[in-house]
């Protein structure tokens, strides 16, 4: 099975494509134009031209073949527009439209109806009641809201305008996507395909969730079973509480179910958790770092205060403070100040330069006790010393130790820290702004090398 | 007693004002220049001039009354330079210098005869090896560290560069305080008296503090009890974990404790506790908004996902979905689309516009069975609608009906939302940007309403 006609289509056709700002069709027009990997066509039953390409009246005039098509024509002329699609060879659809099962039983048949008619014509559909796709690496926004940052996590949501909340808020905090799929009502594709096939990318380093219920929960289950040996799988599952289920289902027209029992099939299943869209998020970007062989964390801090809060998190998320070896230790007090905390949490105080992280991540990467590292910057107090430097320091230790342990940063310092944040995300190693956020991400480590057999349960 | 001269004093000497820009005394004084409510007089032994501004040799030739002092000079000169403060008749030093009681047995020795010294002269001493203090109503910002937003949070950190991390977090989030402390050694004054003083001023509507050790755990219960029922005190404490205690009992010298004794008793003097920075934060910007009379909480939004996650986060921290009344979801029904969701949460659906959030959050505020409003509002699908008319709509309701509800703005679309979020706050709404926040806010209302005896225990 493969869906790059979803993500990587050679021609797409957006019918309803067009002129007027007021209309959806106009966004996604807009955004899908800047695809790169294939062509695009708008198709507009009344104008010639839209947004200055050639528009055709059907998308069976179009002289190409198209492999995706994109819908946002009103509820009333969706069944032919399917049709016509089947009759064009098209193989996959994006239906946006809404106003279908989430409306009631008879949106549900009408749904139902379309999904006959696509397996008739061998086309699989995404939606209806969807915001679309995107993949960042094509420049491929087939949805009506911003491109996403470019990056490594695949994300799914159920909620079409969660999902683009989400897109907005990871603009505005730096945190990048490989792709984005809106999944709508998911009257014919659901989690569990998409999955399948995210299993088995180069450019998706996790699966991230957004559920608020399944289908076919068995179902999900197993394929689960079978991704997570290969990649994460994070959840975020909405309706954990009883009035939040009552409110999904309510939301989806599918039933939220009990969460407990969500919880235990998870579990089981090897996905990951999350309570949060930024423990989801935190989970997410840190894979790619390597995976850890222990759950022993190292941390190292220019303040006290932030390693304490760290060491809380890790240890509310069955994480282990490393227990160093005296020779670290050693090597430790030989160039840190006096006032120094040598044990982990090493601080190296605010004094600490470039160099200073530099010696001390190379001394914690190589102690055996430990299997991953923290790397706290604060804004450092002495002008003249900006967190970048630090940020090399961690690198540079990092490429000179090269052993495959984990390293993520965190930098608490608002605007001060940005760049020394995209000094080690373009080095590959995720950087938080939060203490309970880089927890989550060493713990995500830690239970998806559980679950790939890489790290035994003790 | 009164801190006044440290917030709001006559005159400030900068001992160790420097025109050296790699001098943490040169930040300090340059900060400082700005302070609109009284004199600021730099200190420096060699230079004549510090900034453009004409400088003394000793606090003591200052031709002025001078009643608090910030001091930043190298170690070996701070005692005689405390001596020199209490024969000027100085009433509050702000003691920077770092290397006292962090650095072992020594140094807390030496602290301990500066604070003697003072008390000699009756001046009060706040640090040393602190921050220093903000008051940022005055455009007071007696640190090294950049100027806080503007707010109504009174934030009291003991640790310095958590605090000022805090501070540049908080200056990129929009989020803003009245006063901030960065409480150092605490070898005089402690938490308990800032408390105790923070409880009467107008302009500080919450307390929040950041605490590693208590030195005297009983008398902050004490005060913390007598302070809860006039003010909002709200505690991120450190060290919960056990690798988290050992490692905050390095760094500040003072014990941890055990988490559990901590919890117990600030549960019984009224204290809320927060879990980590942002959950801090959250609650403390809620006291802008009046105190509930119960914990039904409306949730009102124009997408279901995040109505969902916010019932699920509110259901956690044990405030209850309102029933609402037969004749509000009547009248819900009349003007909502029919795909709306008119019971609690209430989804008014993508299309609601400006007008929807009016007659929505009347309706609510106006049901007897709702306490408390919390409106969402995810990016506005359509184009032409903006989330400035959502939040206009809700604040119009808000001055109609005036029945003393609070009211919590949930905004969650990044760069999208700004100017919403800056329109509710304006009015005192406060606008929150992820689902747990908006919850923590709520939950910290009911806590300090009960703390407060506006809420009964049920």
């Amino acid at each position: 099975m493969t869906f790059d006609y979803f993500f990587k289509p050679r021609a797409v056709a957006v019918i309803g494509a067009s002129n007027d700002p007021l209309k959806l069709g106009y966004e996604v027009f807009k955004n899908l134009k800047k695809y790169k990997a294939g062509k695009v066509y708008p198709v507009n039953v009344k104008d010639e031209e839209v947004q200055g390409v050639r528009a055709y009246r059907n998308v069976k005039d179009i002289p190409d073949e198209v492999d995706l098509a994109v819908i946002v024509v009103p509820k009333r002329f969706v069944r032919q527009t399917v049709i016509d699609c089947g009759e064009k060879g098209v193989k996959g659809i994006i239906l946006i439209t809404a106003g279908f099962g989430e409306v009631g039983p008879e949106g549900k048949k009408e749904e139902r109806q379309l999904v006959e008619i696509a397996r008739k014509y061998g086309m699989r559909l995404v939606g209806p009641n969807c915001v679309g796709i995107m993949n960042t690496q094509d420049d491929m926004n087939a949805t009506f809201v911003m491109d996403a940052k470019k990056g490594n996590i695949a994300f799914i949501s159920q909620s079409g305008a969660l999902g683009a909340g989400i897109i907005y808020k990871t603009v505005k905090e730096g945190i990048g996507f490989s792709k984005f799929v809106s999944i709508g009502n998911m009257a014919d594709v659901d989690f569990s395909e998409f999955m399948e096939y995210l299993a088995d990318t180069g450019e998706d380093k996790a699966i991230a969730l957004y559920i608020e219920g399944l289908k076919d929960g068995r179902r999900f289950m197993e394929v689960a079973k079978r991704v997570t040996r290969k990649k994460p799988v994070i959840v975020l599952k909405a309706g954990k509480s009883e009035s939040g289920a009552r409110a999904a289902s309510s939301h989806t027209g599918s039933l939220a179910g009990s969460w407990r029992i969500y919880e235990a099939a998870f579990k089981q299943s090897g996905v990951i958790v999350a309570e949060t869209i930024d423990d989801m998020l935190s989970m997410a970007r840190a894979f790619t770092q390597p995976l850890p062989k222990g759950k022993r964390v190292a941390i190292m801090t220019n303040a006290g205060g932030p390693g304490v809060l760290t060491a809380d998190a890790i240890d509310r998320l069955g994480l282990n403070l490393a227990d160093l070896k005296p020779g670290t230790i050693e090597e430790l007090r030989s160039f840190l100040p006096p006032m120094a905390a040598v044990k982990n949490p090493v601080d190296m105080i605010a004094s600490a330069r470039g160099e200073d992280y530099y010696r001390t991540a190379k001394l914690l990467l190589e102690d055996p006790n430990v299997d991953m590292l923290i790397s706290i910057c604060v804004v450092p107090t002495f002008a003249g010393m900006t967190p970048t430097e630090h940020a090399e320091g961690v690198i540079k230790a990092v490429k000179e130790v090269n052993n495959g342990k984990p390293v993520l940063g965190l930098f608490m310092a608002g605007y001060v820290s940005e760049k020394a944040k995209e000094v080690l995300e373009a080095n590959g190693i995720p950087s938080y702004e939060r203490p309970e956020d880089v927890a989550a991400g060493a713990h995500a480590l830690v239970e998806s090398a559980k679950a790939r057999g890489v790290l035994k349960e003790e």
